[in-house]
């Protein structure tokens, strides 16, 4: 497998996000081409360990794993989830895409709905934009006063640290997108009837926003990268190269578990013996 | 592609479950080359109608797809949640297995916990095992009397002519295993210490009721055979025609729904002019 360093990957190590390039591919020599037979190699050994993880998680082991993915409108959020959670076993992925709350989550403390979401002992859980939104949204639209939002950082980081304590590795990555590349993107979505879907027109509404997203960014990745639940900058203006990098961070986490088949809960020669006896 | 008749794996076609043959390939003139083939050309489209399905869901398309695997222990669910599962997009896929009901779940109806998993709008959604083991494992292994279980052929016949008029397009799927074949598979589970977690001591419980099982599967494919929720009978004991077969008949499900991509719910030309208009 071509080398990528995903330690370059981390928030801590890129510098301030509004000076970041979209277009970088940092830790990686390779192209377009070898990002293919490299992510079908990291997807061999993610299937296996996810195996593992299952298995564990079925043997009362309350281990999981939880990829968090945020990034602005178009940075391919939901193409991660396609082209690496595909890369999983059904059984054993939970994706959930958080929207606009509804009245219920509304009514709620914000990480009521996330708790809810969070992947049971085994399983893999994908967020599509999270807890996060509730500090990046809620903050550029004024959704909630500052006196709400900027305690947020606080909870989450406490949040974060509660779920790491239970077990559950956390991989946090931030989709970049550059700004030319959202506008080639949003185009796309209006010039090609099987992309409408894809469309709100609350998307060229948050464009209008940039510069106050990038400073909510900002705030997110300077307050909220911790040991436990680290950052990563993704640069998504070409699609291969961030899938590659979410798979290879996944992969990361993964091996980090140091897994093995649990043993058997039951006689192996016993049962080997009751097999046997039967017709 | 190959020709698959998937007519040739409706139950109403195949005969009485205890002649049938698990080994056989009915409909189908490849061999495990030209299926693995044939697996990847279906799920191209398979998950091109997926995503058009998805699309229909957001945009206010009630619709979504069930597909219900039952079959006896090492018959292969699990294999076939990963790799006719992981054809498609994980964030349009919800999958759900049945075990033993919880004390929750044994507190209500035994659709209860199935209504909670039904798929939403636009999603596919895979249940392995399902209401049908209330009919089942309930009734080979007495754990209730047949004036409860017995009741429940009609009640599920009721439930599924409610989901089918809610918009669900249900594809049930009895996988068969030959005895030879589960003993083969029952005893690699034995052996392999990658393959422990796999097995349940109860698996050779059932296995000592194999003739039971055979008469109660006879009474789900005479019983809850519909128009609206046909079964179909899919030989198992080759795992390559199983997986292609309950691919295909998703395929044919999802072909069946006559999809498009939806029309935009905004103004094109006027998001067009928003955009050009912004930085």
């Amino acid at each position: 497998m071509t080398l990528i360093r995903t330690d370059e990957l981390r928030a801590r190590a890129a510098g301030p996000i509004a000076s970041f390039d979209p277009a970088s591919t940092p830790g990686y020599r390779g192209d377009k081409a070898s990002a293919a037979d490299d992510l079908a190699a990291v997807g061999d050994e993610l299937s296996s360990l996810q195996e593992m993880l299952f298995a564990n998680g079925r043997s009362g082991d309350d281990r999981s794993v939880l990829l968090v993915l945020q990034g602005m409108d178009t940075a391919g959020k939901g193409g991660i989830v396609r082209h690496v959670g595909g890369l999983l076993d059904p059984q054993g992925v939970s994706v959930t895409g958080f929207g606009k709350p509804t009245d219920e989550e509304l009514a709620h403390d914000f990480l009521w709905r996330i708790r809810n979401a969070l992947p049971k002992p085994g399983r893999i859980g994908v967020f599509d934009r999270s807890h996060y939104e509730d500090v990046l949204a809620v903050r550029v639209h004024s959704l909630a006063p500052e006196s709400v939002w900027r305690p947020r950082f606080e909870q989450i980081n406490n949040f974060e640290a509660e779920l790491a304590d239970s077990g559950v590795t956390i991989v946090k990555c931030l989709l970049t997108v550059s700004k030319a590349e959202q506008r080639s993107r949003l185009a796309e979505r209006l010039d090609r009837p099987d992309k409408y879907w894809k469309y709100n027109p609350g998307d060229i509404d948050a464009r209008a926003f940039w510069d106050d997203y990038l400073v909510a960014y900002q705030d997110v990745l300077d307050l909220t990268d911790t040991d436990v639940a680290p950052w990563h900058l993704i640069p998504a203006d070409r699609k291969w190269f961030a899938r590659l990098s979410v798979a290879r961070l996944l992969l990361e986490a993964l091996r980090s578990l140091d897994l093995s088949w649990p043993p058997a809960d039951f006689d192996v020669a016993a049962e080997r013996a009751r097999l046997a006896a039967l017709e």
